[in-house]
């Protein structure tokens, strides 16, 4: 995803200490306190511009929606949609997702959202990918019992490799769709780069997962 | 697939039953003995018309194929076929895939190939699925500890069955291609249905999965 250099964003960054989680390590364990109910939670990882989380916030106002995005002048973009929206069950992290388990206590978290994480092709970055095994034994710690992965994607090499990696780490496919905009799923929300190469007409896959 | 009548059928079964075994779970166990050899022994089920039982026997000749194929009036065209080609490492059985633990002993199988199995889209019909789970318990039983089975279709929505039905039973997918055409594979042998559906364009999809 595009980076502009965004000198305001630090300024932004501290202005808005309500939403963009200074030191989240802090509230390991207890995010619930910060959102003020036991609803809950399920965390974006990568959540780009933010078009998929405050959708998602605005159709299930009963669940807590955390976004976690590495790149500062992103987040921004997101956390000014979320306050566009006025969403109250939406929080944000510049952090990076290798430190999941340093945010998120076990069992605290339902579900976990990969949407159109980076691909990552060359066999040599193989452990960048956001379904290599060392980021499902993250989120294998912080996932409740019956929590689930859900991914999607457009890249089709990474989904393949991904179909591959789930396996071998004994979860188990739930569901599968390899054509997600050839079915008729009203609650299906878009992120930014679905709505990009849907239109091209490329198939968007989806899948949910469990350990 | 169009099961035109031949009457002839009876009698071509009965003059080539060195090739279409007649009873074949006399064979049980003993299926090296028929072939003269003890190389590896790959099932596939529902071989149609043959292509690709012929194409894999001539080039693999160091693997003994079984071509298992339900219906009279097809089977006796792969073994046309077969008698064309002159292979000698192909053997067609004119069974039901539901009997498989009455043809074949406990890891007596390598691989086992299904090739565009008939999709059976309704819920109602789940048990019929070439990966429904009883099929797999028989899968399971006669191949071998480090076996495969290799599935290639263009039905997505089989495909997305069978994905989630291999995991559930925890099967590990060792590779999965979502569009096999798409990469240069000349090791590739197509399959009658195969040919016609990528020549529409559609993605053919493929998985390998073990035990
Ligand atoms: C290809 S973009 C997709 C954005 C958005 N999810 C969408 O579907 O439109 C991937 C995003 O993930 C972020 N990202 C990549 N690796 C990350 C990591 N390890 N932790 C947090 N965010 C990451 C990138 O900065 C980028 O914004
Ligand atoms: C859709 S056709 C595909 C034929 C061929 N594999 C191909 O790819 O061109 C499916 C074939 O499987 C056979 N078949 C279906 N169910 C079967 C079963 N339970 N046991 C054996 N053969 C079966 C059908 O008779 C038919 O010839």
């Amino acid at each position: 995803m595009r980076q502009r250099n965004k000198p305001w964003a630090d300024d932004f960054l501290k202005e808005n200490a309500q939403l963009i989680i200074p030191n989240p390590s802090e509230y390991k364990g207890k995010w619930s306190t910060l959102f003020g109910n036991n609803n809950p939670i399920h965390v974006e990882v990568g959540t780009g511009k933010g078009q998929f989380i405050v959708g998602m916030a605005k159709q299930y106002p009963n669940i807590n929606f955390i976004g976690i995005e590495l790149a500062k002048s992103i987040v921004v973009t997101a956390a000014q949609k979320v306050l566009e929206a006025g969403s109250s069950n939406v929080l944000l992290l510049n952090e990076n997702a290798g430190d999941l388990v340093e945010i998120f206590a076990e069992n605290e978290v339902s579900t976990i959202y990969l949407n159109f994480s980076d691909p990552w092709p060359k066999n040599r970055h193989e452990k960048r990918r956001l379904t290599y095994k060392a980021f499902l034994d993250q989120y294998k710690t912080i996932l409740k019992q019956s929590g689930q992965v859900i991914f999607k994607t457009d890249n089709r090499g990474l989904f393949e490799y991904s179909l591959v990696s789930l396996t071998d780490y004994n979860m188990k496919l739930e569901e599968v769709n390899l054509d997600l905009h050839a079915i008729q799923d009203e609650s299906n929300i878009m992120t930014e780069y679905e709505e990009r190469f849907s239109a091209k007409g490329q198939p968007i896959y989806r899948l949910k997962a469990s350990f």
